[in-house]
């Protein structure tokens, strides 16, 4: 095998005509009185024109920093694979990794589930910091923050302060999706989501569904809240058995986009007309948002920005203590699904 | 901060009841003359109680295998972010991420560009191997290869037996796709890529195209050759303009399925039928083309599978340098933008 022969400190030390010592200290940018800023500039310039590479682990061990982050994203509960196909992970990492990259970090990404020890893993690899995105029971939670390692949850419902947190104001959002839909004239608004039993996303987006209706001196009915798996298939059924069955809405306010381009080629194959018929709001902004017919209305955040400000609260947090707390804003994004409240609805499907 | 104090080495040894060196041989597994057997599990297990996390740094060191595996996936021109917004990539890095951990591997994930030099840091982090999905320039293979780290290449197209490869038969495929029209009817089937400049995927599904249609005496002709980006919204313009100028295919195998998806969605807002004016036939399946109106039939590769195919080759490379070279098989699936050709086009659109 045709292997490099590697450039070590003592070469580097050799060549510049000073000791190891000052070598380590000139090439870690340490200060010392022991060694003047010319000398440590002159031994890294001979450093880089030998092509040393410094050994991280070494590093890691002197300086107890890795440079390495740990990302954890939750893993789909049938493949034990992680939630990959859901492409909100996917842009999320993207905005992590390029800003942790440009500052001289790598990302360590694992689809670690919920039963498993994550903290052994964070103490092994002495990660500087960990983002942990999506919702974790407290006791998985309780162990990473028990090795003192920076966590930076994102999309966590927690009221804990000894977490940092990234998230977005889904209320907000889910008070807007609403609002769109009552300014184009509707009145009977449905919502579906995944069963809204704990608290996160769903649960905010529905509270703000709700502060619209009432805001708009209109008062939410259970009969117009549909539970559904997100699921682009068993959304699609959910509209097939909507149009069976009979709704009496006029608007879906739908809490993932994933689901609202189920809903609407549920509607459609079922023969009903979106927006004419239903007019239909997703959340979210997914890509595939932008790729249907019609294009789908929704609720958008910029997701690979999320990852770009969780990535700089998780680098913050290694050099300060000081927790932050940041809330990203949402706008809507009116596309082809939603449209005025048509007189074709009084006349009967 | 609530931080647990760290049992260290030197804790275990004198509980234990041994010297330091004795319990680094015992933790490690490193067989001596000098500690019997059990002793080492004798100390192993005073470890365990303890809750000894063992310093992977200060292992890395000592055992030159950082148990991290590094995976480069291609960024995007425009942004500078990892190529994610394409969920080939996520279900690929899913397919790796669990089979590497569940074999007490990590992955270490960049979107390292072909000018940036990941030589370095696969040496810093002391990579055990190092996963490469997309064509890159042969300078930035080269640089990894002299590092004398293993490196599979997923997807690449080079002659070079210094690498593992996974790739699929992506001739067979473009072999298959193009007969899978042909038996429904149609002998004028346009060819729809990106340019087919260098050697790579799409040369290779072009190359099978070219296959089938000879095997059934047909003639390939330049008039059937379309170009576009590798773009939902640059192949709906494409599907556009070709009704607009007409076009005396019956068919379409499309090379991509987002580009599959764009040249239907434009198909349709012309006025044109998929699949009654058109049949379009993608690649990849990806999860989009089950989730369109019509859905799309397509040429499948288990992506997740590939992924784990590369990640076992990774871990098989640490251990012995006998080169592999695994082509995984092609499948079509047919759904509803394909079907028989039908009379219809006779009496012009």
């Amino acid at each position: 095998m045709d292997m490099k022969k590697r450039v070590s400190i003592k070469d580097v030390a050799k060549a510049a005509g000073v000791s190891v010592a000052t070598t380590s200290y000139a090439l870690n940018h340490v200060k010392s009185s022991r060694i003047s800023d010319s000398t440590a500039s002159h031994v890294r310039e001979v450093a880089r024109r030998m092509g040393y590479v410094p050994n991280l682990s070494a590093r890691t061990m002197i300086k107890r920093k890795s440079q390495l982050i740990g990302v954890i994203i939750p893993q789909t509960g049938t493949t034990n694979e992680m939630d990959y196909r859901n492409p909100f992970y996917a842009e999320i990492l993207s905005g992590i990794e390029r800003v942790t990259r440009e500052n001289g970090y790598h990302i360590m990404v694992s689809g670690t589930g919920p039963n498993q020890d994550y903290s052994n893993i964070a103490q092994m690899r002495q990660l500087d910091a960990v983002i942990i995105i999506g919702t974790y029971p407290s006791k998985f939670l309780d162990d990473i923050r028990q090795t003192g390692i920076p966590v930076v949850l994102v999309d966590a419902y927690v009221e804990d302060d000894a977490f940092h947190q990234v998230r977005t104001n889904d209320r907000q959002g889910g008070y807007l999706a609403t609002e769109h839909l009552l300014e184009l004239g509707h009145r009977s608004i449905a919502f579906v989501s995944d069963a809204v039993r704990f608290p996160g996303v769903f649960e905010q987006r529905y509270l703000g569904y709700r502060d619209a209706l009432k805001a708009w001196g209109l008062v939410p009915e259970d009969a117009l809240r549909y539970e559904c798996n997100v699921s682009y298939i068993d959304s699609l059924r959910l509209a097939e058995r909507i149009v069976r069955e009979g709704c009496k809405a006029d608007a879906f306010f739908v809490a993932a986009d994933v689901m609202a381009l189920g809903l609407i080629h549920g509607f459609i194959s079922s023969g009903v007309h979106v927006p004419e018929d239903y007019s239909v709001i997703g959340f979210d902004d997914m890509i595939l948002a932008s790729m249907s017919m019609p294009q789908i209305s929704t609720v958008r955040q910029d997701i690979t920005r999320k990852g770009e400000v969780a990535a700089q609260v998780a680098m913050d947090a290694i050099k300060s203590d000081e927790k932050q707390y940041i809330c990203l804003p949402l706008t809507v994004v009116q596309r082809g699904s939603t449209g005025p409240k048509s007189s074709r609805k009084e006349t009967g499907l």
